[in-house]
């Protein structure tokens, strides 16, 4: 195997030469450059990844941290930090996190042994001194960490179209299935909605949910019974929708004639519903793609352009809404 | 920070005995092995992982190459993997190979200059030499590349029980969705629906049909426009007879007075829709959570029990079914 020591022969520099040149780590002669160059490219030299990773305590590993890659919302995040990745040559380790801060520092103290390059970070931790002490790049979806770590996010007021859908659509008594407090886009739908129903006479309700389907499903059957007179659903993601939609089978209310439901999120699973989920999309592969794009020109320490990036969300229009605008 | 040679001094041997002892790669006297292990023990010593895959080509790196993260049925399994991987100190490479050969050589060989432990693979690629070459321990799901690496798979024949299941809640004509033609498990399923078909006196046909919502819905949009008689559909995956259920409803078939559906895997996706799709379930988190502790075991030079593992598969009854057995 050619080594670097065959390199620095070749081109009649020292090895040192040859190592300031490849790991860009300090000045080197445009002379010395061009017959490092040839001599790399005629001895078809590969430096070893692993011998380099000791050499510039970088490798090209990207951690991706997020809460449960079952949860459909991660998988085509996962995909286009993948795609990305692999297009500027990084790999992506897979970390499941559960939102257990303990897990969380364990991967950003095990991945940083193996000179991880940086982080992708979708977390619920707000306060989480193991993100803002990490010494790597680190970029946040969805998440303020610190005002030095660049986010990527959701324009979650887009909150404010699905509400209008429902209004527009002659609902007059809306619930608004509340996800998890403690989460931040899920604070900013609830303004969202909060900003268009005060905007309308419409009477409305919030229901704290989970965003899970069968405990979805259960609170809104209860709410339903309970409450005959609501004829719109607005819920802060697809998973929830889906389980307003089950219920609303289960009580007996026609959607959309009876009752009309948006859901947030866009995920793939709501165009397979019957009727299928009007709702507020994310665009959750172009967020993935920024999130690694911006990672990764940090890594390489080239400017970033904004310490945010929102992405645009659009509303969808599927069965569970009427169709003519009233 | 602690070194190796600190160790050494400690425990009053060689630097060559503490490497010996801590990377298991020759004779230390029972002796040595004592004092090695008290001397890192009370200097907190923690060998930096970098290095250690230097010295001993291997990482705890394992790789999953999988077809695409957002197909429903391959977040559990990565999940389990992970999950797996973690608990015995391993951290997972997520490859989406879009079943393309040379993106799976090219992970393959990018992964082995990092010593990748070991590869853990979904692939359609049957005659695939860049797997049976690799010289890393692999485990194949669903897939025979070779007698060499074991191989972790459902009971596909498990489709017996879900003809009979339509069977016997009287489907008289029942329309079979088999799956891509180059793929192992689609045909170990139509195998087992021609065994159950075959020995009733019920009338079939079998289309061919992408594991894909949109395109299953199509296809079977026109079949049962052609076949009104048709009274049973059984889906080789459940993202098609997420198609099949939305095509009845287009075509104004009532589910399940009309027409029965059944479908193959078991993903979250099926309790949501209307009605809830009953299906031949997979133990997919089991399917990941077995290859990965096979695949450590290879990587340990542990021995493994067994070259084949199929996991059990179950019939899960919801509404797309009718109730009673005839």
């Amino acid at each position: 195997m050619t080594t670097i020591k065959d390199v620095a022969k070749k081109a009649g520099v020292s090895v040192a030469t040859v190592s300031r040149f490849l790991n860009d780590s300090g000045y080197v002669s445009l002379e010395a450059a061009k017959a490092v160059t040839s001599a790399v490219e005629e001895l078809k030299y590969e430096s070893n990844p692993v011998a380099r990773s000791l050499n510039t305590k970088k490798s090209n590993l990207v951690g991706l941290i997020l809460p449960d890659i079952t949860n459909p919302f991660f998988p085509e995040l996962a995909r286009a930090v993948e795609d990305v990745g692999l297009t500027y040559g990084y790999t992506v380790v897979l970390c499941n996190s559960d939102e257990d801060p303990e897990k969380e520092k364990n991967y950003i103290e095990t991945l940083k042994k193996k000179y991880i390059a940086g982080f992708i970070v979708t977390s619920n931790q707000l306060d989480a001194p193991h993100y803002a002490n990490a010494k790597v790049p680190i970029v946040a979806l969805d998440r303020t960490i610190n005002e030095k770590i660049p986010i990527v996010s959701s324009n979650n007021a887009g909150a404010i179209m699905g509400t209008n859908a429902l209004l527009e659509r002659g609902c007059r008594n809306i619930l608004f299935l509340r996800g998890p407090e403690k989460l931040n886009p899920a604070n900013d739908r609830y303004e969202g909605f909060l900003e268009a129903i005060r905007n309308s006479d419409a009477h409305y309700q919030v229901v704290t949910c989970p965003f899970h389907f069968a405990d979805s499903q259960k609170i809104v059957e209860n709410v339903l019974k309970d409450h005959p007179q609501i004829d719109g659903i607005f819920a802060s993601s697809d998973v929830s929708a889906a389980g307003a939609l089950k219920a609303a089978g289960i009580v007996g209310k026609h959607v959309p004639d009876e009752l009309q439901i948006v859901g947030f999120d866009g995920v793939a699973m709501g165009e397979m519903l019957s009727p299928g989920l009007t709702t507020v999309a994310q665009d959750v592969y172009k967020m993935g793609a920024i999130a690694a794009r911006v990672l990764i020109k940090r890594i390489e320490n080239k400017e970033i352009e904004q310490n945010f990036y929102e992405v645009p969300v659009k509303l969808v229009i599927r069965g569970t809404t009427r169709e003519g605008m009233e």
